[in-house]
C-alpha cells in the first residue's frame, strides 16, 4: 500500500507561498487550505491547486503540515495569532530562526527554497535547492522526503548555516544584480544596448560552475592595474560608485593576497 | 574571384591574442607570424595557428594587418619600437584610445572582443561580441567585414564608448565575481559546499538575459527590511565586508528610488 501524502495548509501568497505550493501540489500533496493577508492573493493561489481560501486563521481547517511563508516582519503577527497544535509548523524562511515556531507545535521545522523567485516567471524546481531543518528526527524525516519530492537537490542545515547561507545569496545574486544595474546604466548613458554585456555576464556565471569563484577572477584590480583603476575611478561621476569601485577593488586585492 | 583575404601578424601572445588569432586562423586568414616578449608563448601560439614566430618587432614581416594585443602596460613600448607603415594596426584593448596608434600608420583601428578569456577555456566566438573603431572609412569597412566574420554580434564603438564598455565590464563581470567569491567564503566557513548557489547564480544572470537589471532586483535591500540587513552586518567579521554590504545596499536603493 502506497503511504499517504501529507495534507498541507498554506499561510502566505507571496512568490515563495506561491511557487512552493504549486510544486507540492504537482507533486500530488493535497492542499487544505491557503490563507493570505491578502484575500485576493489567497484565493488566486488556492485556484492554482484546487483549494480554497479563508479569511482568517482561525479558519484554517486541520491538516498534517502547516507552512508559513510570508514576509520576515510579518512571522511575528502570524506566529501570536495560529492556534497550538500537534501537527508539523514549517517556516519558509532564509533569515528566520528555526525555534520561532516552537510554541505552536512539538513538530517544527524549516523547509528554505534557495532560488531567486517571481511570481511571473517559471520555476524549474530542477534549479532550487531545498534545505531542511527539524526539531526532532521524525520530522526531519518527513521533512528530507518532502524536500527530495520537491527538488533533486537538497540538505540539512542548522539555523546558523541556514542564515549563512541566505547571507551568501544576497552577494551571490541580489549584489551582483546590482552590478548589472550598474553596468546598464554606464552603457546607456553612452547609447550602449545592454545587451551588448549579456555574453559575458553569462560566461561569467558559467565560468564558476567549472571553477573556484577565486580561480576565475580577472580584470584590472587583480592585475594591479593602478592606471587603468584610477582611469576608471575619474571616468564615473557617481561618488558612490567610485566608492564602490575601491572598495571591491580593494577586497579582491585582499582575496588574491595582492595586498 | 573571391576576394583576398588580408594576411595578419600578430603582437601579443597573451589570452587575447591567443583566442584572437586562433579564431583568424579557423576563419581562414593567413597568420604570417607571431612576436611576443615571451619567445616560448609566440611559439605555442605559431604553432597552433601554422606561422611562425619572431624574436623581434623588427623581423616581423610585410603584412596586411598587424594586431597588437598586449597588456596595457606595455603598448607604450611595442608602438616606440615599431616601424612606421602604411598597413593596417590595430590593438585589442578596451581602455586605451584608438589614437595611440597614429605615429604607426594613416590607416588604423581597434578591434576589441567583449568577453572574459582564459587561455585554457574554449571560447565560443558566438558569444563575443567584436567592437570596431577606424581611423578612415575604409579600415572601418575591412574591419567591419574581419569583425563579421569573427563573431555574429558586432558593433561600431568610438574611444570614448569602448572605455565605458570595458568600464560596465568591469561591475557586469569582475565585481560580480567577487560577489561569488565573498559568498564562497561564507560558505566554507559554514562548510556548505558551494555547488548550492549555483542555481541562484546561474538563475541571476539568466534573468538580465530577458529582464533590465533594474526590474530584476530582489533582496533585502530593495524591500528596505532593515532588520535583515542589520542581522547581516552583524553576521560578518570582515570590516571592508561589513562597509561593502552597507555601501550597495545603500546604491541600490537609489537605483529603486527608494532613498
Amino acid at each position: 500500500m502506497a503511504s499517504l501524502k501529507m495534507s498541507i495548509s498554506v499561510i502566505g501568497s507571496g512568490n515563495v507561498a506561491w511557487h512552493l505550493t504549486k510544486r507540492l501540489f504537482a507533486c500530488g500533496y493535497l492542499i487544505d487550505c491557503v490563507f493570505s493577508r491578502n484575500p485576493d492573493n489567497a484565493r488566486a493561489l488556492a485556484e492554482q491547486v484546487k483549494s480554497k481560501a479563508v479569511d482568517t486563521i482561525a479558519m484554517l481547517p486541520l491538516s498534517d503540515l502547516y507552512i508559513i511563508s510570508v514576509k520576515d516582519d510579518a512571522y511575528q503577527e502570524v506566529i501570536a495569532s495560529f492556534p497550538k497544535t500537534t501537527a508539523i509548523c514549517v517556516h519558509t524562511s532564509g533569515s528566520s530562526e528555526m525555534k520561532i515556531l516552537e510554541n505552536l507545535s512539538d513538530n517544527y521545522g524549516v523547509v528554505y527554497p534557495f532560488q531567486s523567485f517571481s511570481k511571473n516567471k517559471i520555476v524549474d524546481f530542477e534549479n532550487v535547492p531545498v534545505c531542511i531543518e527539524a526539531s526532532n528526527p521524525q520530522v526531519e524525516s518527513l521533512l528530507i522526503t518532502l524536500a527530495n519530492e520537491l527538488s533533486p537537490i537538497t540538505c540539512l542545515l542548522n539555523t546558523e548555516q541556514r542564515m549563512h547561507l541566505h547571507l551568501a545569496g544576497v552577494f551571490a545574486s541580489n549584489f551582483s544584480n546590482g552590478m548589472y544595474v550598474i553596468a546598464q546604466q554606464i552603457l546607456q548613458k553612452e547609447n550602449i544596448d545592454f545587451k551588448i554585456a549579456l555574453p559575458l555576464i553569462n560566461e561569467t556565471a558559467e565560468k564558476v560552475n567549472s571553477l573556484f569563484p577565486i580561480d576565475a577572477q580577472t580584470g584590472p584590480a587583480i592585475r594591479n592595474d593602478i592606471n587603468i583603476m584610477n582611469k576608471h575611478i575619474r571616468m564615473m561621476e557617481d561618488e558612490d560608485w567610485k566608492e564602490l569601485y575601491r572598495l571591491i577593488s580593494k577586497i579582491i586585492q585582499k582575496q588574491q593576497h595582492i595586498l
